[in-house]
């Protein structure tokens, strides 16, 4: 099978490094080794800079709402660019935490930037450039804040009020209608349920594409 | 009259640090006392440590060409929105070292990235805001590497090969020939004829708003 990019998105709080465990541990199960792990923002040394940037900014020159969505998209191209296509190219699967799905989400629905103009900015910048397979995890907010805040300080993103996170789920849930590629788990069950979840969205995804592919 | 945004333009070498003397001058003479100067890309906390990433990388992590154009943007949108718009706001003047023409310029024409992507780019991050006048200095890149090589230590885009700056150069060009706002200096001469050249096209054109504005 030709490698594939697996993204893992969803809210603070969701549990994505657990279920970045689990697709790991079930991708080597079935015998995939060379396994590139991203995280966005960041996953460069250029593009953990912009990140770094883009949660704290200067000081009090904190990034204006589209300064933002460019410096995300300028840390995703470099991402792309440098890490994720070379590795797919050599024949490694990526396990991304979180992708552009998550600018249309939070920038598109939490900050309420035009969907067109985010539309627009992601074509523009990644082509038809797409994860293979997106997994993500629903959770009511309040409860991803509350996970999210037991593990400790917050930051700027995850201070934002919930009526931003309630936007931001709602904008998730209608691009995930939209796209057969991504997969949603319900992460407010328990931590067993859920990972047993990701472990057969997986194994049946996988199987899927092995059809696809001709059986190899 | 109005506050203005008035833009230095021009390749490595060109002049445009004397030119903005000249500028400054110029609307002192006039009796405009409150300027603001700002230079891109940086002229915020966050915008300069943009312009420090845009310039170095990290490390071995260049930005690729996309990431460039877009964290150029992010320090361009957070310089309008928190400088310029504000400093206008209040009745102050302000004078740019480069603003998009540059980008247009040196990403668009030296670089090669699509013009039309550029465009696209320059009207969904900044709308229709524009200098109000913007001076070309223009000349040979030979001359101006030549004077800038002589300044000390070249960056990375100054370490470019001449082709590059043909290229830019030749963009600045047909971008002049399509917008009245922007008046090209001939700065290939003397220090003093290019000196004159400025404070009389600054005149002209002032007089020239005052009359549109209706002799305020």
């Amino acid at each position: 099978m030709k490698s594939k990019f697996i993204v893992i998105e969803g809210l603070e709080g969701a549990g994505k490094t657990t279920a970045r465990d689990v697709v790991v541990n079930t991708l080597r199960s079935l015998g995939i080794e060379d396994i590139v792990f991203t995280r966005e923002p960041g996953g460069t040394p250029l593009a953990e800079k912009l990140r770094d940037l883009f949660k704290r900014g200067v000081g009090d020159d904190k990034p204006t709402v589209k300064a933002e969505v460019l410096m995300l998209y300028a840390a995703r191209v470099q991402l792309v660019e440098t890490v994720i296509l070379p590795a797919l190219a050599r024949g490694a699967w990526v396990v991304g935490d979180r992708h552009d799905l998550s600018s249309q989400a939070y920038q598109g629905g939490g900050r309420g930037i035009d969907a067109d103009l985010m539309r627009s900015l992601r074509d523009t910048v990644l082509g038809d450039f797409r994860p293979d397979l997106t997994l993500y995890l629903d959770l009511p907010p309040a409860m991803g804040l509350q996970r999210a805040s037991a593990r400790g300080e917050l930051d700027r993103i995850e201070k934002e009020a919930l009526p931003f996170f309630e936007r931001t789920r709602e904008r998730y849930l209608s691009l995930v209608a939209e796209d057969s590629r991504i997969k949603t788990i319900d992460a407010s069950q328990s931590l067993d349920k859920v990972t047993t979840l990701i472990h057969q969205t997986l194994l049946q995804w996988f199987e899927a594409q092995r059809q696809l592919e001709g059986g190899q």
